[in-house]
């Protein structure tokens, strides 16, 4: 099958670029590997999208981008892209059922997922009192007792963030430095309300309705628990980019996808909007902005090819 | 007054910049000229910002936005700033009564206006078939005869949009050829829906409850009129920047203000976010999505500081 344009990934970046694409009435096409919404989906509350006063769930809201794309035919069908190669003008993406599509412009959508720990109690705790984003869900901690894990600048920093809520932060590393630049250290060492456990990890998170408690490893071989009500995984995102030619694509140093602002990635006619990008800020409503910017992106390409 | 962050503007960058600023505790405020909500006000239905299945009115979304940055303590004020010294790393607002402000960090959302005809009905039928977006309007005119003001690229471009919805677009320009790239020119005249009327201009529009009819005037001084249910003008946007220090942030030649794709601009410590900024897309949704990315590179910014 072929489309004029193909989107690749159904979560705010792609459920926008839906919209756009279905409302210019392109002919398009929109693959989503699981549920429509991606990401938000786990997140349980969204507090920070532009336009609900009261916040949001992640269901609710990709429920309703998916119902407003819909509203103007978005085409869209569930696939599993496995590969793509993106050498020529014209397309072509395959399938994990063997199909395979082609298309003049391509938006990646694809997104990213935290790092995890991968310990017992993770996953069933996630918005429960397990977050990957201080950003989104400090002020739901305060005057609480929270943890972060990572000692880089995301990690040290959002310490900082989360110290205007909770009223205690405990920062855990697996090493007996942090590897944060040295100014957001100062300010870490300096708040009177972060604490530090060094070289030690965390094995697992207990509780009963939400996190209670964490278990700790340290390097000497020694276990011990610490009661936090809540647990901040920053130890950094990976993209979603098994399917993606990164050479062509020429990922950075992370996986992620280089873009110019306009959302362009390396080959022309292909865009990507998004947390695949290569780029400080992953949020929602960025996310959502890059997708309506790809498709007028995607427009223009598409004009100017005759 | 000094404050660390000065948000200047109170549009969809504006208040979501607001939100995510008062989310991080930042000692901020945001300066609004008129109301808040910007050029958003101006839009009677909005069916293209994602999360609003059914759309949502222009007022409505702004108001939402509003209570929302409210809800985490926003700290705004009415204030119309006359001039700004951006020079100094302490950064210097002056207002029209004389009152003086002063950060550290700057996000500047000012917006932009479309550049209108100026004749006789056009404020009065804004929203009731005077449109300055053919993206955000184009399905409300399904099956109907519209106008479209114009001769550059986005104004045939918008007319080839246009005929996706409406039955006949009639495309007013006041030289006897366009200014549009020669592709899309092509584009135009190999279209059925599309026709011209050269060498004039629109005088006035007229109707009863909505456009009904325009006054046209030819360059030899002909009169006529014209029978649309809508008229799309589409003669450029014009930037608020009337308060900026142009050379300092290195306008480009419209007077928009260049950024990075983290949209930190010439100067250290000032982002611009939203219409204001040089770009391609301007959306509601694209602008809010800047003012999150802006807050977030104004705490980078801050933290670098010492």
């Amino acid at each position: 099958m072929h489309h004029t344009l193909i989107i690749v990934g159904g979560g705010p970046a792609g459920l926008t670029a839906g919209l756009y694409a279905a409302r210019a009435r392109m002919d398009h096409l929109l693959i989503e590997k699981g549920a429509e919404g991606g990401q938000v989906l786990l997140t349980d509350w969204i507090d920070n999208y532009p336009g609900f006063p009261e916040g949001i769930s992640g269901f609710e809201l990709a429920e309703r981008m998916t119902a407003q794309a819909k509203r103007f035919e978005l085409n869209s069908m569930f696939g599993n892209v496995v590969s793509m190669d993106l050498s020529a003008p014209l397309k072509r993406l395959e399938l994990d059922n063997g199909d395979s599509l082609s298309c003049n412009a391509l938006i990646i959508c694809t997104g990213a997922r935290p790092r995890a720990l991968g310990v017992p109690g993770e996953k069933e705790f996630v918005g429960k009192g397990v977050s990957y984003c201080a950003t989104c869900d400090a002020p739901f901690y305060r005057n609480l007792h929270v943890a972060v894990v990572g000692g880089g600048n995301t990690a040290v920093q959002e310490a900082g963030h989360l110290t205007k809520f909770a009223d205690k932060v405990t920062v855990i590393h697996r090493r007996d430095e942090l590897r944060a630049t040295k100014i957001v250290q100062e300010k870490a060492f300096a708040n009177k309300k972060i604490d530090f456990i060094w070289n030690s990890t965390v094995t697992g998170i207990e509780g009963k309705d939400g996190v209670e408690q964490l278990r700790l490893l340290d390097t000497s071989g020694k276990e011990s628990t610490l009661n936090v009500e809540g647990i901040f995984v920053l130890i950094g995102v990976l993209p979603n980019n098994e399917m993606l030619p990164l050479t062509d694509l020429k990922a950075d140093e992370g996986g992620f996808i280089p873009t110019d602002c306009e959302t362009r990635t390396a080959i022309p006619g292909v865009m990507a909007a998004g947390d695949i990008r290569s780029k400080e800020v992953r949020q929602v409503v960025n996310a959502a902005g890059e997708g309506a910017t790809a498709v007028l992106a995607a427009e223009n390409y598409l004009t100017n090819l005759s």
